[in-house]
């Protein structure tokens, strides 16, 4: 099978390279610590070679399309953000130019890199890089199934949640839920109250059930002293604080986006395996329906893009 | 003038030494960074000397009495919490002696500490500790203004909001706004693009703003990535950055503070007289009214709890 596409979500922390078949197949796989920050200046060139110069020798004429931080104004080019609402055509005609003459493997060619997407709700600004790209894909890939409508949620350092609906991008808004637990289970003084990082499904709940009223009616700044009064009082194992407070977080989160109209209709979760399972937990204990969408959407998504781009024919539709 | 009293206001950062004298005033007061936080264990006592050795030894007869941290699980002795409402009686008979026959300086004589303040709203407990005897002292010091009842608002890395009235803490609840905004400043995404610390009234209103809107009906964890959003697009300067946020934290705490029945009557504040100002314009702009209250409402306080307790007689009423 001839190599039509090579891939890359290439985001903060990491670059994960796919090579892709003429049937919209992943023929081959390769993850690397080389996202946009921990990358040395110039060094986006040396990271390209390194994931993939044999792929780039073997398949000449292969074109190349990445998405996802690489874009941003930290990473190898900045791309524009396409506008919300944003369909597979924006992001299509939006694609950005690299000229690769630097890069000795892929001399004479060009990296396509995959627009971010901006909205403007008024109230602030929102954008993403990459997770348009996973929407895409799982869009392609789910088609028969739920993604005529459906809210794609995307848990994380900096959670995404993204109204799809007709082939478009509609809306989306990001919540810094990762992030702020991270800060929160390392440096702040909860983080002397908590023992160690397993899951416990009582806490998790406990902590889903309090986010959702700190969530609805404020209260979140007061709801995280819970996590040390819980526990001075004994009420709160030590071993159980990270999980009350990785779900005080997500239910928060998600109370939230509701409230803001996200999440009505059908919800899909695209993310790790770990996350996804704590979020569907949390969305059935607020009665809320949740479904795993399809692995590898990233590529999946690049190769629809680059497909509608006109860069590829591919042999079946996607 | 006799001394009467040694009041030590002990929290988690600093030990603050009051001598009072017989009439209820300061004569003389030291900070020293000898907070709980920074003694080696068995530091407790050396500390004490080299905050008063001196005035101990001039003052033979003159009553120890210390609050705040000092009195919890990692201070000198555990204080038991008295429970809300607590009255001035309640924490002048729920004093917790420290025998200091091992302090040089002090042999045979007794520290008393005072007990800190819990509540168990039924969602989660909550505690002080140092908060309950400020709010004494203010209230002594304010009887004839407005604390025949008024909400208490203590500004700083873990912000009490504390109900008094009718001469009792009627209820209170802790916001971890100050430690969050640390965090967030100092370790988070969004610390690289704020530079400075300067106060920027535009900003820090536009941050209050935009917080109450995510204190009521949550949505904090979003808000935060505006933040970053804003400084993309150019609508917030990286010099106002910290100002925007510091503004957006206050205006989420105030805002789920009010949402959960705080401050619909007077307000007083408490604490640094930077804050104090932040959460004055951040009052305003929500159309509250807060005033300052008195410097020095610990040494106040612990000077009321004493006196009650008849360990000290005062020559005029406090």
């Amino acid at each position: 099978m001839t190599t039509a596409l090579i891939a890359l979500d290439w985001g903060t922390s990491r670059l994960r390279a796919y090579r892709v078949d003429s049937r919209g197949a992943i023929e081959a796989r390769r993850t690397l610590d080389c996202g946009i920050s921990c990358l040395p200046a110039g060094g986006f060139a040396t990271a390209l070679a390194d994931a993939c110069a044999d792929w780039l020798a073997a398949a000449p004429h292969a074109p190349l399309i990445a998405s996802g931080m690489v874009g941003s104004r930290q990473g190898w080019l900045e791309a524009p953000y396409v506008q919300c609402p944003a369909t597979l055509d924006d992001l299509a005609a939006g694609l950005t130019e690299v000229e690769l003459t630097e890069v000795a493997c892929a001399a004479g060619r060009v990296l396509y890199i995959v627009a971010g997407v901006s909205m403007d709700g008024g109230r602030m600004p929102d954008v993403m890089r990459g997770e348009e790209t996973q929407v895409i894909g799982a869009a392609s890939a789910m088609e028969s199934v739920c993604m005529e409508s459906a809210c794609v949620v995307l848990p994380g350092t900096h959670s995404k949640w993204v109204d799809y609906a007709h082939g478009s991008i509609s809306s989306f808004a990001t919540h810094m839920t990762g992030e702020v637990f991270a800060l929160l289970r390392g440096h702040s003084i909860l983080s002397v109250l908590m023992e160690g990082d397993g899951y416990d499904a009582q806490a998790f709940g406990d902590g889903v059930m309090a986010g959702q009223e700190a969530g609805c009616g404020g209260g979140l700044l007061h709801r995280l002293f819970g996590v040390r009064t819980l526990t001075l009082f004994g009420r709160l194992a030590p071993h159980a604080g990270a999980s009350y407070l990785s779900g005080l977080l997500i239910g928060a989160e998600i109370a939230a986006a509701v409230e803001h109209g996200y999440g009505a209709g059908a919800i899909v979760l695209l993310g790790s395996e770990d996350l996804i399972e704590r979020y569907r937990v949390a969305f059935a204990l607020l009665r809320m329906q949740a479904v795993a969408g399809p692995d590898d959407a990233a590529p999946a998504g690049l190769t629809r893009i680059a497909q509608r781009a006109g860069l590829i024919s591919i042999d079946r539709p996607l």
